[in-house]
């Protein structure tokens, strides 16, 4: 399907509605096939002992997932989350940004289905597992 | 089963063990039924519109079931969420603390299980549902 | 919300839609609050062990849901599931039947979504959880 | 990591173990990536409207994920799924077998997750995405 917003456009919308992420996220590219997007890995995000906490792992993926939607429908500020299902499967690396690949399942009228894989930046194992529905809303 | 850390037992160790959350979250009861827990929500929370964020909600749900799992196991830092399942019901009511209602539905020795309900302080119909699997570190 | 379908209406739908289901399943009474079903385990829905394969209790779950939608806004023979999660939380007691019960969290214009424990008929304990999204086709 | 089982053995193995599934599912292929499983689909999978019915489809999904387990550990009949996550996409492509492509995300010692994708046989889109937690037991 065709690409209607890139990664700049991408990121100067979710600047524009999402001001509180404040540049802890970012689109880093985004295809027909994937979309790949970055947790700046601050003391904010941490749990003792380093790790990443959980609810920044979910936002991550949550932003992925609602980036490659809008990458193919454009600028949508009020589909929402309805569904999410998360694995975490390891401990992610210390002192390393976590990158997400997502890919787009479905696209309907009503509903977005995607997955993300989210990694340790440089490494392969996969750090977390997520997927998520959108439901996109009726102009 | 018995409850061998209360709520004030829960807030204190909480404090201690993420003091990034940093007062928004407490624990407000616990019994051998039930635990209650609160997101004081503050501008940090939002989303445009004045709706709570998702990463928010995920965070509330995670923290009230790693309570009621510490309510009856004690102290045990390192017990960490291996899957999570989110299902985003309602808009909660602008500018209301959101309220987190768990039950745990298995204690293993290896995993344990709780779900939870999400409503907007003093609304009954439900703002976001949730159920987590928690990993128990062996000693 | 008000009862459209009771129990009796129910199984006579389920029977007429689902032949296949062949009296495995019964829906044992819903109200305002909840609905429970029953899975009649019979050896087919066993795996060795004697334990009810998993299978049979996503079956189980899933008909609850539908029956629990379908109680309120009576027969739409097209609603799909479009998510579940399942938690197996226990073996089932040997040689008894599974009971469902289920509760309505959210009933939209488009998507309804449900929750439901089993457990095995006269054992407190969950063998399951699940909870499912249906989305409710338009006319 | 290396494969212990391949496609004959875990065949021979899911027949002996479990005998009811009578040939209605089969392991097509698996390395070190991926394993493909196939639902041979008949009337007994079928929901009215000629779409295969969300328990085969679970079916599937769960049977893919405990053989790719067991192509990397051996025979392991206790091996239990302890959570389930699946997205319908689409209705499946009548008269077509569905396949399975499930990949290993984490093999550890207690826990393992995997993750699949399922189609029609000789179509793209997918018709379904699962994921699963199985526990292992220790000796």
């Amino acid at each position: 399907m065709k690409i209607v917003m890139g990664a700049a456009a991408l990121n100067a919308y979710l600047a524009e509605v999402f001001p509180q992420l404040n540049g802890s996220f970012s689109i880093e590219d985004v295809d027909e096939v994937r979309l790949a997007a970055r947790l700046h890995v601050t003391e904010a995000h941490l749990r003792p002992g380093g790790t990443v906490s959980g609810p920044a792992i979910f936002a991550l993926a949550d932003l992925a997932i609602y980036g490659v939607i809008l990458s193919r429908i454009g600028q949508v500020p009020l589909a929402v989350t309805t569904s999410a299902s998360v694995d975490f499967l390891r401990k992610p690396a210390a002192g390393r940004d976590l990158l997400a690949v997502c890919r787009l399942l479905k696209l309907g009228r009503l509903l977005a289905v995607a997955d993300a894989l989210i990694r340790s930046d440089g490494s392969e194992p996969p750090v977390a597992r997520a997927s998520m529905t959108y439901a996109i809303p009726q102009k």
